[in-house]
């Protein structure tokens, strides 16, 4: 079951937001999310007391983004141990709840991976869910350290892409702190451009329908004091004709073996975009994204959403009336069409940067040394 | 001054929309617009008894369309005229009430130009007005009669480049009775497929900021009978991968000499993506929408639109909370690239369809010549 309460934005560090943590109050342990479907009119935290309130957040996109979903993955499943509730069910629940982010079953079974073997080595319950617990904290901590080798691994290709500086970088979706445990994918990238003073403009795509550029990345922006702009996902195409692009960075769901990107729908139309238009198109992940059991695009699962996101509007706030609980803005039985991601082949990627570096131009072979190079490559 | 009644659609003929008339009621004339802001959730009825109340009404797309906006804005001569007021002056204000459709300022002149030219000839002040208005209603009747003949060789190049039948449409924006006076542009060829057997599907692109797709192209396509389906622009990408769209099918607001076609923000992405996929990209207009004033597409100024049309939603029905009117979804302050167009160049346009034929590929001297086939070329 899940609760919430409001919390004031005003106590929380300005170098981040703490979008989910761990809590042990006396009523028992608790996985405390921020809930990104309400922002950017209010800071709420959903307080998830079991594996079924984290699957149901999962679903509703209250916590999303890939590297984040697998923290909340592998929390998930300590929760589960320490309510002492069935891990292994509450883990396929987990791992099921969205298809698409490979990060999130990986997340899931780290966690599940470590209880078991606790179990196997003769710890008893109450152990076994500290091992659980101690696996989705160890990935917390380095998904936060793998965004700072991101940034720093992406910024270099920055420079050496573009050597003038005064960077236009545009992007899609949101991949910075609400999507990780550390500052993201590709907004940590721009992040330490901006750092740095090489940021000229973050040209941020709206991304219909859930408008995650617009609420979150905009949110974000704004709380790091870039120069940001936003736009919808249809202007982009004159921006690239402006010469007002001098690259694409965007983040990843799943990234297949030969290097097929999954991403928020909208990434593959900027890649087109950017190749008529001669600009990088980089994509920013950690190596937990690469899955090797996925071997082309098209094994790739793309997630279809519910038509309503399309024909309602979800604004914050706004009076329920629709069947998805928005404003209609479609006639009434209008069918739509609702990939929540699509696949930008390898060929149209110029890059794509993980915490091990960069890999360009992107082949198999190439990403499978690089991934070789991470200790996550061993872990299961 | 404008006022507003509510109105049934039941008693409306099946076969269109009366989205503008002119009426002479006891209080004296007036024009009644379909207020398509309103649209689908109530169809309300807009009437206009100045030039001013027009002009608002096109500022804010209670009236809109390339071709309707011609139609209005030669209907707004015919009333300041036939009210007494200075028609030079409230030409001049019409015409610039929105800067990229040329057909508006075509439409202004046209009723102008009549009024002058009666006045010279020395008619007296009420005749003048009925030469202004039957200058507009000539237009009127003109535009319904060239949708019929735009439908006709847009079906037959349609049928020319995909011979197998089954058509499966993109369309982007509105085109259909709603931008005219007759089933309208781009819109009236897919209609006219339908009414065939030869449309498969429509895929609607919901064409953000203004939802012009999902709020009035679904709108005509539900009560034609279409099968149609409902996309967020940014979704297009993964229907032309997956080899789903046989040929995109657009408007235009302005096409310059060179054969560039200026036309709703989202259409230059398409046409780059119609490109890269091998599939035919139609541009469908009348010839009055082609401007030999302007040489290329660099010469076409791009309407700016304001800020909150992307940083708010403006469902209808939603409580008024932002500056623009609606609901804010991204945070205060935040600054908005909003053009109201794109330009594609005429490279990546496989034809241009107007009532006198089809134009591929497209050159200056092939448009200059079916231009110049137009009883409308002689007009001014």
């Amino acid at each position: 079951m899940a609760d919430q309460y409001a919390q004031s934005g005003e106590d929380k560090p300005s170098t981040g937001i703490p979008v989910i943590r761990w809590e042990e109050p006396p009523e028992g342990p608790v996985v405390v999310l921020l809930d990104q479907t309400r922002l950017p009119a209010e800071e709420v935290e959903l307080v998830c007391t079991d594996a079924p309130a984290l699957v149901d957040a999962i679903r509703t996109l209250a916590v999303r983004g890939a590297p984040l979903l697998g923290i909340a993955g592998a929390y998930g499943v300590a929760l589960a141990a320490a309510r002492g509730f069935d891990v292994e069910e509450a883990a396929v629940a987990l791992a099921g709840a969205r298809p698409t982010a490979v990060n999130l079953s990986v997340g899931v079974r780290r966690a599940a991976s470590a209880h078991r073997a606790a179990l196997a080595g003769g710890a008893g319950a109450e152990s076994a869910a500290k091992a659980a617990l101690a696996a989705a904290r160890q990935l917390h901590r380095e998904d936060a350290e793998a965004s700072g080798r991101m940034a720093a691994h992406g910024l270099a290709l920055l420079d050496e892409l573009l050597p003038g500086g005064g960077h236009r970088i545009l992007t899609h979706c949101n991949t910075g702190s609400l999507v990780s445990g550390g500052a993201g994918t590709a907004f940590a990238v721009a992040l330490a451009a901006h750092r740095q003073g090489r940021l000229r403009r973050l040209w941020v795509d709206e991304t219909r329908p859930l408008l995650q550029g617009a609420r979150l990345t905009a949110y974000e922006a704004a709380r790091s004091g870039m120069a940001y702009t936003l736009l919808t996902d249809n202007a982009a195409g004159s921006l690239f004709a402006a010469g007002e692009v001098d690259a694409v960075l965007i983040g990843a769901d799943r990234i297949a073996a030969d290097g097929s990107v999954a991403n928020k729908v909208g990434s593959y139309p900027l890649a087109v975009l950017a190749r008529y238009h001669h600009v990088p198109f980089i994509v920013v992940a950690p190596v937990t994204t690469v899955d090797p059991d996925t071997p082309d695009g098209a094994s790739i699962e793309v997630e279809q959403r519910p038509g309503y996101e399309v024909t309602e509007v979800a604004a914050p706030n706004v009076p329920v009336t629709g069947a998805g609980g928005g404003v209609p803005v479609a006639p009434l039985g209008t069918q739509a069409y609702n990939p929540a991601f699509d696949v930008t082949p390898p060929e149209l990627v110029t890059a794509i940067v993980t915490e091990e570096g960069a890999v360009s131009p992107v082949t198999a072979e190439a990403l499978a040394e690089m991934c070789a190079r991470s200790p996550q490559a061993t872990i299961d």
